[in-house]
């Protein structure tokens, strides 16, 4: 598996990913109805760099990185991340999300901040927490879950 | 004095008020050579309802509300507050932040969150604590304040 730099091309296999994620709706906070059209301008938006995990030619995950402010909080990153639903569970999010971290260390961001980790999503939490990432802010019943009902989100962290 | 909606013809004085603040660069994350058309975009966005404290037919201070965050998200509330450097101490950012809670009741929002209290910015996190806002996240030396150094920035909350 490579994850390197997405392009044009890529358009596709990434709407393949996230198209579904966003529609299940309990993961992101994003318009579970939103567009295609709309999921990628978002996904692969001007203030993001979008990299995508790939092996023989198909695309297995995708992440993009970001300034989480900016101004005074330039030197703090924000990441997404989603892996394809077949191939959950093979370490593509810990791959991607390590490979985040060595990059915003290169680009010289100081910290990584997520902003809306689900509580429900306890296997983001623990993969966050396994990679060096703490619990800096409780948000209470900040997501509306489609069936869990109101539940928490965190903000997390790390600094690089 | 009187809080009501912004409209286009306020845009003068809603820039009077906000330029200098972003310019000082020391209580919001954003640009400070951001250009007045950028920061005004940034301030009465399609993703905002902004409104204004008028006095005499002078603009004193002015604030935005918006969904913090979509899809299962959208029931929290987010709002950014600016009072002109002229009239500080009047108790306008008290009566913008009272007048966004009831309008944000109004509307349906069952939180309001502030994602970025810049913690050197004590008179603004006293009186939104005053206000009924609590500390529910504190961000490691996120924001790079110009004289100060790297401060942290705090998350507040309150449910409605």
């Amino acid at each position: 598996m490579r994850i390197r730099r997405a392009d044009a091309v890529d358009t596709a296999g990434i709407a393949a990913i996230i198209i579904p994620t966003i529609r299940q709706g309990t993961t992101y906070a994003l318009d579970a109805d939103m567009s295609e059209a709309d999921a990628l301008a978002y996904w692969m938006g001007p203030d993001k760099e979008t990299f995508v995990a790939e092996e023989d030619g198909v695309i297995l995950g995708t992440y993009f990185i970001r300034p989480n402010q900016a101004g005074g909080g330039r030197h703090v990153c924000n990441c997404g991340y989603m892996t394809s639903a077949a191939a959950t569970g093979r370490g593509i999010a810990r791959s991607m999300c390590a490979h985040s971290l060595e990059y915003a260390r290169a680009r010289g961001y100081r910290a990584m901040q997520f902003n809306f980790v689900i509580s429900t999503n306890e296997r983001a939490v623990r993969l966050w927490q396994s990679l060096g990432f703490q619990i800096v802010g409780r948000l209470p019943l900040a997501f509306q879950h489609p069936t869990a009902g109101d539940v928490d989100a965190f903000v997390m962290h790390q600094h690089l």
